[in-house]
């Protein structure tokens, strides 16, 4: 039963052929130069809009190329899948899309707007357990009894390959592009823009930020060994990862070029930053590239900078009290 | 000098020609369902997301197809425009692409956000008159001293068709389209559309939507006379248009199947609930077909509806203010 994830095959092949299945369905999203956040960050700096999504951010991309690819028993008996929010929107719509049964088990005390939204794209969603590992063991009981594929929201190549379609677009635009800074909470999307780099712009610098409420995958990368956490209790919930997933890790540690992390003042002064500067809305974990880039200000000086803005998938509420609080800057 | 810019020629061919233009800078916009959004307004909900341009709103479509049509020598001798908002990024930011000089003046007490954001693309930035007529006064002055071309706000055809574009992609995306709702304030944007619905999609309804307090081109189709009004004192400032353009009313008048009026608490509503169910940021005007959609949820029960999301440059205060007093919906 223990296999080892960290051997599945994640190439740029995997995110070539995923473009057919993704681009059936969605757009590129835009790559915007920004005069205003450039002149914030001293640094030629873009937006990769991932939160212009049909889920508000980039995880879509990777449910529909694992959602397309399922076998046609796998269809039938559905999916089962356990999260907090943007893996689930995305798993939900996919699965919609391609009339596949699925269902979603969140913790409880989740976010309500978040499972409105994963209700909305036709998902059944289950609350079960106190948090997302005993969410987790739902999961595995729907398994069991019903015969549903158990979809984990790291450990996939076919999320991997998708959600990396997004960077074949930032090198297309924009391929002299000098920095990518990326945020890592499972790590899906880190690795598909690693995957990308390493076969097509090796000289790229990517980047990748944590919060420093949730360093795991950054304690990892920096000790070099698998470092869980007691609490990954950070207002970026996206990034919210106690124990890092072994094959996003094992493709991060190889080839990322830093990883860095933020405090949670940092990033949502990002949010508000974002919102001034772009009138785009960023989630807390979408705005920790925007906090890393303006403590890295000399490091990205003059150059060619890509913040991958993930996801917008921000509570009303703490929107709301970010932009009361940032009232006088 | 009193030419009669009704006659000038606005057709779809004029838009298909723009799109070399407008796509050598820009991607298609992304057309989203929102199943939320959906649910509110009973209908079939897409929204035509033109707040993901580059200055986050539509006009950069006409101004690029504007710039880059100029003769060499207008090019030479630069541009200058009056404007309060939208109109002027989208000249700034053509004429920084194309390498042409661009004076955008603005009345006095205008918003400085705006400002910024024109100087930001590179627009020397004017501020002259205590309104938007005297700003032009000032345009007319540079027109005489330094020979610049007057980019009128409205009556250019270039500007219709490439704005146009968007209608393009709304129908080649979504042919089965049943109704568009856009706002009016020039006019220019309902005329793209209207000029392609003409051509491609003559059953498809397109309802105009303007505010109760700047009511000039709504009174203008309903009374069949050319209506002007005192004031255009509404909190969209995008719609606030006391002088209807002659050119984009002509067009209106002929082809639109509908003018509404929305008031300005409905305007401010509607902008809360984009947010809340898109987690997208609307500028009151480009929030105004939402609000008209929720007064004709009867109208529109069950149809495939497209609500153009016209723009996204909200000043940072309103935004707070309007998601401070919507807290308990």
């Amino acid at each position: 039963m223990e296999e080892d994830v960290t051997s599945l095959a994640v190439d740029v092949g995997g995110v070539l052929r995923a473009c057919r299945r993704v681009y059936r369905h969605l757009k590129p999203t835009p790559l915007i130069h920004y005069p205003l956040l450039s002149a914030l960050l001293g640094c030629e700096a873009y937006v990769k809009h991932e939160n212009c999504l049909p889920t508000g951010a980039f995880k879509i991309r990777g449910g529909l190329n694992l959602i397309a690819g399922l076998s046609e028993e796998e269809k039938r008996r559905g999916v089962a899948t356990a999260t907090r929010g943007n893996h689930g929107q995305s798993i939900a719509l996919a699965c919609r899309i391609h009339g596949v049964k699925c269902t979603v088990v969140v913790p409880e005390g989740n976010n309500p707007e978040k499972n409105e939204a994963m209700a909305s794209f036709g998902a059944e969603v289950l609350v079960a357990g106190k948090d997302f590992d005993e969410a987790r063991l739902k999961v595995e009981e729907l398994r069991r009894e019903r015969g549903v594929r158990y979809v984990h929201s790291g450990n996939e190549p076919p999320l991997i390959h998708g959600v990396g379609t997004y960077a074949l677009e930032i090198l297309q635009e924009l391929p002299e592009v000098e920095v990518v800074l990326v945020p890592i909470g499972g790590g899906s999307g880190a690795s598909g823009v690693l995957t990308v780099k390493q076969a097509l712009a090796p000289r790229l610098r990517v980047i990748g930020v944590q919060a420093e409420r949730a360093p795991a995958v950054y304690l990892s990368w920096k000790t070099g060994r698998v470092v869980e956490t007691d609490s990954a209790d950070t207002v970026a919930d996206g990034l919210a990862t106690r124990v890092p997933f072994e094959l996003p890790l094992s493709i991060i540690r190889k080839h990322i070029d830093a990883v860095v992390t933020v405090g949670e003042e940092e990033i949502l002064g990002a949010v508000f930053h974002y919102f001034r500067t772009t009138h785009h809305v960023a989630e807390p974990a979408a705005a920790a590239p925007l906090a890393a880039a303006l403590n890295l200000r000399r490091e990205l000086s003059g150059k060619k900078v890509v913040l991958v803005l993930s996801g917008g998938n921000i509570q009303v509420e703490l929107f709301r009290d970010i932009l009361r609080s940032n009232g006088s800057r």
